[in-house]
């Protein structure tokens, strides 16, 4: 069905790489999918990877490399001399892949590379791609594409695919253009075999085609490409002229991204990282928010600290301050991701702003009684403080208002802003809300204090 | 370039259904694409949308249904009769969408809207489909796809083509079987373009070919096909034969709903919500968690109260609690969300479990030691009690290297039992943490004092 890396496998290659047996290692590399030697990467030594890539013959090595992790690929490059990445790398590698490779190379080894590609063409697709934003449709695009003249037939047609195909992996859609290399719409593979040879492609193809500029924002790439169900993307410049496609294999790839970095951004990790990674990454990924929280902590000391007489008077006031500071984190996170998760999926509706403000002023309203009220039943009977029986239902009710309030707010102004509105999940709120959470229950508490005690 | 819905267009509409215009309604939705005829839906009334959608004529009214939310789609259904639902959109439906929608209906219904349609191999699919296991690849699967026999040569196999091809939306490969419609690999469509008419399929179809049988989990599915760039995958039964196809676009909607759950889950929320949900749905989503923080809550306003004593003693203790407690819940999150995206993506390596304990316990000493002398710096210089100041360090300490720890081996151990383990970034192991923690420190605290005060 297909293959599994196990356990024995490593062995057996780790075996072949340290005898240096070639023929070896060729052997048990030989039915492997590319997408599987790459994953042999994170159980090698950059070494033991260096004798295995360069054994496979040009299109599998420039494959692997081109299903590597953005950083395994660039700590595997350092060691490897600008000749050998262009010649059997670069060379066999589709543009936009060869562009993201050499894009992560240091400036002056980029020259240097792109000097060795022999097919010059090539090297000027390369280039040109370079030249995009990474976030946008051009820097997302492949040059290489099928396409061909609205004035041919069929027969014509699938003559020229003949002609193209070499350059291009899969073919989906194949490109409808004028004379000026104008797009004009797309015609599927399925459409140009059921017709017959003498139709005209005029007549077949579909001008109603979706496409996008080379401006265009990735994200706004997939969603297109995720709601209308389109495998291949072609894409134009701003005079309307055919430059580039891209496929639904990226777009899978940036939707996984876009949906890493928000689960990451919500549980406080500043990279992409995985369990395989080095110390060094996993901590720089983790210390900077534990860093934010500190600072948060600190600050909390200090507001409680104003009120060291209170708690002094009436110790059981501290009983409940994590409950508070909690709860106020938590409906914060709620709220501000359930804005981000519209706001990524485009379901935002149409109503204003205010309409949008009162639903959420509803679910907290509820929210807050019911937390509230079972608080408050529970303190009747357990506490024998009334103070704290009163002012810690009382703070919950408005501090989850509050928080709920707030972590809609914030994600809403930062999109307003064209921040990405996922730090909005991330320590900001979190640490706001705890501080708003706890002054505002340490005030209520000595108001109820001064009226009961 | 393509549609987007403006408060203009909805107030057009709008009065188009006011005025029961049907003309003027089909003119409006006529260029529309079905999955922007679908994103009418938040805007508008389930009344306004019955009159919408029962006018687009049936293969568009169908495609429109199928690019609902289930939820929307369930409220929909439930004010149309089983005949209308048959016939207006089963009928013209793809069988993998076809049997989602009668999934999704009350069982009673089921029988009976399956009973109004009126093409028997159309209704037997759907009917084979409902027996398989939603979350598995035959839950997924359609049973539209071409299937060209292994002994053919091309030009008989483009005949077939075109007898198939009106079942079949899109077509990206041909599947190639024998007699017994034994799966034997898939051909490409620029494979067979490319070809002459004379030659066999046997010598130009891909024998290698990837394919799941029904009961793959579509976890796997989905990691299979965005590992491999497969754009359409073969479903096969436990011998072998051909059942059936999954289709990227499948894929891309399995791949964001497991992204969103498990971003849900990290975030707090127990369904997965949007910002136009009825207050009823975004509070049942929120509550749960709600709850459970404050059963956290109150369980913290107990062990602090064990220490009564101590804060009456000492009250610049409560000042670090919320330092202590978020810090803890922050480590135990970050700590399990790396696991749980690692066994997501399924890159925990080959390492074993103590070597991944171990790496895990580097990088906590590191942030441990880190945060705890930055805490001692700062309270060296501003607290004026040396309790506090070796409490609050010693226990921030312990604390993370706790935290980290449990807070990967629960994923982990979840995993290994079967369970999601992104239930771990959820509430359980927060408020676990913020427990531990809190005890800890405040035990800490307790022998510190009784050896400096």
């Amino acid at each position: 069905m297909h293959f599994e890396i196990t356990k024995q496998f490593i062995d057996n290659i780790k075996e072949s790489i340290e005898k240096q047996d070639e023929s070896l290692a060729v052997d048990l590399l030989d039915d492997l999918h590319p997408a599987d030697i790459a994953e042999l990467y994170d159980n090698i030594s950059i070494e033991e990877a260096k004798f295995l890539f360069l054994l496979l013959d040009g299109e599998r090595a420039a494959d692997v490399l081109s299903e590597l992790d953005d950083d395994d690929r660039e700590r595997f490059l350092k060691e490897l001399p600008s000749d050998v990445i262009a010649k059997v790398f670069i060379e066999h590698m589709n543009s936009d892949d060869a562009a993201d490779v050499i894009a992560d190379l240091p400036e002056d080894r980029q020259d240097e590379v792109l000097s060795h590609v022999e097919d010059i063409e090539h090297a000027g697709d390369i280039v040109d791609l370079l030249d995009y934003e990474e976030n946008t449709a051009g820097g997302l695009m492949q040059k290489e594409y099928v396409s061909v003249n609205i004035t041919w037939d069929v027969q014509k047609c699938i003559e020229e695919i003949r002609n193209q195909y070499e350059e291009v992996d899969e073919i989906f859609y194949i490109y409808v253009t004028d004379e000026e290399n104008i797009f004009k719409g797309v015609l599927s593979l399925k459409r140009l075999i059921i017709a017959k040879p003498e139709r005209k492609i005029n007549s077949i193809y579909d001008p109603e085609a979706i496409y996008v500029k080379t401006g265009t924002d990735s994200e706004e790439v997939a969603n297109l490409m995720d709601k209308y169900d389109i495998v291949s993307l072609p894409v134009v410049d701003t005079i309307g002229r055919l430059v580039g496609q891209i496929t639904i294999d990226d777009i899978v790839d940036v939707l996984r991204e876009e949906a890493e970095r928000d689960y990451q951004m919500a549980t406080g990790l500043s990279e992409d990282v995985e369990i395989t990674d080095s110390v060094w990454r996993l901590t720089r990924a983790r210390i900077p928010w534990l860093m934010f929280g500190l600072f948060g902590g600190v600050l909390a000391s200090k507001v409680i600290g104003l009120f060291e007489e209170d708690l002094t008077r009436l110790a059981a006031t501290a009983f409940f301050l994590p409950l508070i500071a909690s709860t106020a984190g938590n409906v914060g996170i709620q709220s501000s991701s359930i804005v981000v998760q519209s706001l990524a999926t485009n379901s935002m509706g149409f109503h204003g702003f205010w309409k949008k403000l009162l639903k959420e002023l509803s679910v907290a309203f509820i929210n807050a009684i019911s937390i509230s009220a079972i608080i408050f039943l529970y303190n009747t009977i357990f506490s024998d403080s009334y103070v704290i029986t009163f002012s810690v239902s009382v703070s919950l009710f408005i501090v989850i208002i509050f928080a709920s309030v707030f972590g809609s707010i914030i994600p809403l102004g930062l999109d307003k802003l064209k921040i990405d509105p996922a730090i909005a999940t991330g320590p900001f709120i979190t640490i706001t809300n705890d501080l708003a959470g706890m002054s505002i229950y340490l005030i209520i508490s000595r108001i109820f204090y001064n009226l009961l005690a």
